[in-house]
């Protein structure tokens, strides 16, 4: 039989012809067919099941299989699954669950299902919990897992792959190896490799290198992202106090990696991070996220309205300078959003630090001027090629107004390419988070500023012909 | 001796000393603290030195230490190292190259420098280098390495240790072992563990569950991530037409995640995706990906004097209408902005499919209307506070530009909104990226329909008394 490869359309398949074993009562069916599934594959067609039915399908499937699945289903279908388990299975699935998924269960839990899961767990289960707990929200301590196999300097090889045959069955993996003195202080770390390459007698010690990677259980968790990026690990140690507690493995880690960026590209788009998938949370929650900082790029923009006035006269004037007000301000927008989004996401990956600040705005002062003085040719030509069809309308004095509009083009690009770099630099070194300068709050921004520059440069080239 | 934690600030320190060990000759010196170091150290080192101190250095480390750094230099720093380097150097740094990490390096040297290092390679590894290289760019055949252990399944628990003894040494991970048939068809993959939990007499049949999940050597490398993600496995094996051909390991799977995240959110940005890190890439590379889109968005936006000009009476008529007109429009950009980016950031994850469309634009629908009211309100009380403060010159029939004002706000925040929400569903649908549906291009497009939206209104509600 070839490899399985994955299947996204299999739960739609499955899933009517499950739904009908589960309501005509054919309960060995459904069991055998779930069994077949692989752990994703089971937690598509659980997730496309209602309610009821999920609760029924689950509780024909062992505890330790609805364990691996059940962080897999959304957080309601989570929630309402739990609450539907009789005490017995509850307390089955929530021991037999791997400590990390467990933390990362209860943690979102309301506090009623909180409290009867802890009182059901064994005491041992609820102490890992408990301890895990106790580090604060989003650092490595609330992700890692007390699985893992600790060894000493002087075990032998065949020691330790006898210990590893006894202790080793329910660890969250055996290809690394951590070696802990009498006081639990972590040493070193030993891949199985080495073991399986080394003679049966040689000591532990001889093998230990001094090249473990570790984390401390209060880190935030963006500190595993970068070192498991940065050393390629696919398990690091977590000590508190050098002593070690437990393991974070690649795939948590991915997961938090996704996270992380999802925070920032929503910040980046003007909003406040939603914290939870886009589909799991509420309409009131989606509107308190978008609307505070909707209501704060507004009333920011409002001092368009109020620069707007100083210039009522010129408009009045000169209507013809209104006409081209939204193409000026919004290329001072885009190109800041330009530079803003290249400098926060190289911030994130870690490519720009602080010190380069000024090596960037070289490089930005240099594109800036490139990039303005091209929208400034284009709009020149824009206005005179207009003119020459005869579609405009832009006054006898249209050379000059297509003059003001491309040196305001070259200042307001310029300006907010220079502002888009710069101001996730200001923010890093005032220790907060650059993915805050959003292009919307850069596109408003550069809007007041943006409309100064135009009618300033107006009033100057136009002063005596229009204005 | 505690495990070494992570230093960043390491290379500033080392540098400066190392340099002046270089400087004098004193190579004994400059190998042993070199060596010393982990991977990731030596290269942030080595990328601080000036180009002939580096190429020094390098001249002194042994060849897989070399093999092992040079994929984390720059590509510039990279390519002047390898020109630097004679040929029997060279020749021995590519031979001893993971060929995952050989071929990321060859397909971005220049002409001249690949022909060279091709001719260098040992007739076995340029087989597999020439290999990977047939597959397409950004597919997995680029990303893979030879360096697996295969094993047969009629092979017992002891003889496959013995082979591993003999053949793993140079296997990129021994982790996870996988079994072939006869033609060296994948028939599924052993975890190292289950060989050391089982008895040695054991054979491999016996432990083979075809659970072993595959990727394609054509797939395209976002493929990679996918799978990689779903089904928790640090390293996958590829094949190609059934047969085992390489395997695929986590840490260049979460680089290529995060390459991709980076382009995803250069396009959002409003601009080509790089391809290069921010500070590798050259001035006219910048302004051309930049100046593109900024140029394509600048002409979309020049239909906001058009659309103007139709209105230039009304402007002359009502001066306070232009007033009213950057805070209006850029508040449609806005709430795109916040829409687009949301949907488009589920889409990449995943957590929003196609075919969630229609939930998805009920949602946009409540949420558009809600932030729109909010908006519209906040403009109104504006407008009359203004006013009666004696601030605003908003003429006698304020409290006509007011509604117009908010009732515009309703409809440009909504239609916004829609826009954002829906457009990367039609580009998905149309089999297009929806990254390329930026905020800049969403604000462009609003701005435009934005304006006619106020207009209109604003004749409606002020005919017969300021128009």
């Amino acid at each position: 039989m070839a490899p399985i490869t994955p299947h996204h359309a299999l739960s739609e398949l499955l899933t009517p012809e499950l739904g009908a074993m589960l309501a005509e009562g054919r309960m060995d069916e459904t069991k055998a067919t779930l069994l077949e599934l692989m752990i994703p594959e089971l937690a598509d067609v659980l997730a496309s099941l209602p309610d009821e039915q999920r609760s029924l399908a689950v509780s024909v499937l062992p505890p330790r299989r609805v364990g691996r699945t059940i962080m897999r289903l959304e957080a309601d279908q989570r929630e309402s699954l739990l609450k539907d388990l009789p005490n017995d299975k509850l307390a089955s699935v929530l021991n037999e669950m791997n400590p990390d998924d467990r933390t990362e269960l209860l943690e979102e839990l309301p506090d009623e299902l909180l409290e009867r899961s802890m009182t059901l767990l064994r005491p041992d289960e609820r102490r890992v919990t408990e301890f895990n707990l106790a580090y604060p929200e989003e650092s490595v301590g609330r992700l890692m897992t007390s699985d893992f196999v600790a060894i000493r300097p002087d075990w032998t090889v065949a020691q330790t792959i006898e210990h590893i045959r006894k202790h080793g069955r329910d660890a969250e993996t055996i290809d690394t190896l951590y070696v802990v003195d009498d006081e639990g202080m972590l040493l070193d770390d030993i891949r199985i490799r080495q073991l399986i390459l080394s003679a049966p007698t040689q000591s532990i010690a001889s093998l230990m290198d001094q090249t473990a990677v570790s984390l401390k259980a209060g880190d935030d968790r963006e500190e595993a992202v970068r070192v498991m990026n940065r050393y390629d690990r696919p398990v690091l140690p977590v000590t508190d106090a050098g002593r070690l507690v437990g393991i974070i493995t690649f795939d948590d880690v991915a997961d938090v990696a996704a996270e992380e960026t999802t925070e920032d590209i929503q910040k980046m788009g003007g909003m406040e991070a939603l914290d939870e998938p886009y589909m799991s949370v509420s309409l009131i929650q989606l509107f308190r996220k978008r609307g505070i900082w909707l209501s704060v790029l507004f009333i920011g923009e409002m001092l368009t309205a109020t620069a707007m006035a100083y210039f009522q006269v010129e408009i009045e004037h000169a209507a013809v300078l209104a006409i081209f007000l939204p193409l000026i301000i919004s290329s001072g927008g885009n190109s800041g959003s330009q530079a803003s989004t290249l400098i926060i996401r190289a911030m994130a990956t870690r490519e720009v630090r602080l010190g380069d600040w000024f090596k960037v705005f070289r490089r930005e002062l240099a594109c800036g001027l490139l990039l303005g003085v091209l929208l400034g040719l284009i709009g020149l030509l824009r206005i005179h090629a207009w003119e020459w069809l005869g579609w405009g309308n832009y006054t006898s004095y249209y050379h000059l107004v297509a003059l003001a509009v491309s040196i305001s083009l070259i200042g307001v690009v310029l300006w907010g390419t220079i502002m888009g770099a710069m101001l996730p630099f200001l923010l890093r070194a005032m220790r907060l988070d650059p993915a805050t300068i959003s292009a919307p709050f850069i596109a408003t921004f550069v809007d007041v500023s943006g409309l100064t520059i135009y009618f300033t440069i107006a009033l100057v080239i136009l002063r005596g012909t229009l204005l």
